[in-house]
């Protein structure tokens, strides 16, 4: 039988009911056996499992010829262009941990087969409770631009080991909690590849292929698919993708308000004290009319201060808008 | 049943032939399952095989109270001073990667309960074949000086984090190939203090303890043990446990011997050429006279190099010795 990644996905989560097992890691030895209750083994798993799994229903597939690389199944063993298939696992209760690819097999493999582009991503998020059951939390089927982000100082998320550039890494595709997460997922194909290009170029170790890398890339891509992609500068994207800018932005524009609103409020007091000023000067009230002044003064300097967060707010969002 | 550390040795060699069995760790997940190949778990869960072993052969244990140090098992739970069992296990095809214990712990522990000296370390040495089939190839029984070692610059093999002394590691106590260690493991309880009180010494986080640090301990020692210990001066016996020094110490030796031989040689050789130079200066040859000559003189220049060599072993052996 042959599936398609959706349909393994569908028959896996519809059919097979995966969120609703249990499982559990037992060792045996001798006449003693034991649960194991290590969390992190079971993200190595995963993958094994699913191939039992595929075993078991029947389902064709060739394995994986480089485990380095995406993909782990070719579930059309006859067209290894399509139907491509990734298995990732990741403890729910934590974030993705796992890696993507190695950021410089990736940029060099999309370039000769623009169709790894396309393998589907089937993420296990599970949970293992303190008696050892695990469970699927979560399954979800995603490109890889579905599940991958910039970070502060590099457009893609990279493991940087003492200045080298090494795994490409996930962001976080299923934060309800956006305050959490600095940047957003990709929300195209084009803005990842747009993403790897900007890496490529901001790469030591690969920066001498930036000038051509894009060039090679279309060429590549429409040879194979017929389409003329359009990739956007990374200069004229990335600040939409960064929820800390984003988060800036709403920041310096509550904060104009609440200056703006602060100076009316001052301006209507000054011209209050005015009013009452104006009473006592006409009583010849002289204590008052020295406090009132004296009252006037503070709130000019107050009206001074709220005009100066307003020209700081303002400034800000200039910069931020720009 | 109550069992000893050493009848729990004897049990799991001699009546349960543990060396034989065949175990393995599997994970189900709804009607898959599959043999995990995953070495590194197996040290993680050897402690809680044994635990799952002595439940099943009815041997008595209080569990431990602070799983950060040993031990991992009370033997006699009517007497938590005695009859302490502690589990390790690693790869047998790597070395020993497991902790001892936090080393400040550690060094406060043995003052205030020096009973934990006495702590039987039991040590499986197990393998995974590439089926995930799990064999364990060692079993030893052990005192904490048999498993720990010096290194290079610290008296007690310690693990250290930018700058910071963490954990106690193991040495390698069953080295066949003794050129692939370059320390030995103690020989004896008291060179292990005297390590230790070394190493509180060196270490910033606790030298100002170091002062009294000795004499608290053997105090305490002697009120739980009637012993009086008798605890040599690190300095004159950290040499012993370094066999780089020993290595260094027999190539000096040796280096000596050849250059020795060498400097004979050549003192023979130019009594040979003056010899010849004799009677051919009785014949008055004269292109054979120079020649010769010229010989001597490359000898001479031979023998001031064996000289120089024989002085340098000898001077590193004196070092060595010194």
């Amino acid at each position: 039988m042959r599936l398609t990644a959706q349909e393994v996905y569908d028959k896996l989560v519809n059919e097979d009911g995966i969120l609703q097992l249990e499982g559990q890691i037992k060792f045996y030895l001798g006449d003693v056996n034991i649960i194991v209750k290590q969390r992190d083994v079971v993200g190595n798993i995963m993958q094994e499992w699913l191939q039992g799994w595929l075993d078991k229903r029947g389902i064709e597939y060739a394995p994986s010829e480089n485990t380095q690389m995406p993909p782990d199944f070719f579930l059309n063993p006859d067209d290894k262009t399509k139907n491509l298939l990734e298995v990732k696992a990741f403890n729910r209760n934590r974030g993705p941990g796992f890696d993507i690819a190695d950021f410089r097999m990736y940029e060099e493999e999309i370039i000769n087969k623009p169709y790894m582009l396309n393998v589907d991503y089937l993420i296990f998020g599970y949970d293992m409770n303190d008696d050892g059951v695990v469970t699927i939390k979560d399954v979800w089927l995603k490109k890889v631009w579905e599940i991958t982000r910039r970070m502060e100082d590099w457009p893609i998320n990279l493991q940087i080991k003492d200045n080298v550039v090494h795994k490409i890494r996930p962001g976080i595709w299923y934060a309800e909690d956006t305050a959490r997460t600095d940047y957003t997922v990709f929300e195209s194909l084009e803005d990842f590849i747009s993403a790897i290009e900007e890496a490529v170029f901001q790469n030591p170790k690969t920066h001498n292929n930036a000038g051509t890398w894009k060039a090679a890339f279309l060429r590549s891509y429409k040879q194979e698919t017929g389409i003329d992609l359009s990739i956007p500068r990374w200069s004229e994207i990335k600040d939409k993708y960064d929820l800390k800018s984003v988060r800036k932005l709403e920041k310096a524009k509550s904060d104009l308000a609440k200056a703006t609103d602060q100076y009316e409020k001052i301006k209507e007091r000054i011209q209050l004290y005015h009013q009452k000023l104006h009473v006592e000067q006409e009583k010849n009230n002289v204590g008052k009319v020295g406090k009132i002044q004296d009252d006037i003064e503070k709130q000019k300097k107050n009206a001074e201060k709220a005009k100066e967060k307003i020209n700081k707010a303002q400034a800000k969002i200039d910069e931020l808008e720009g």
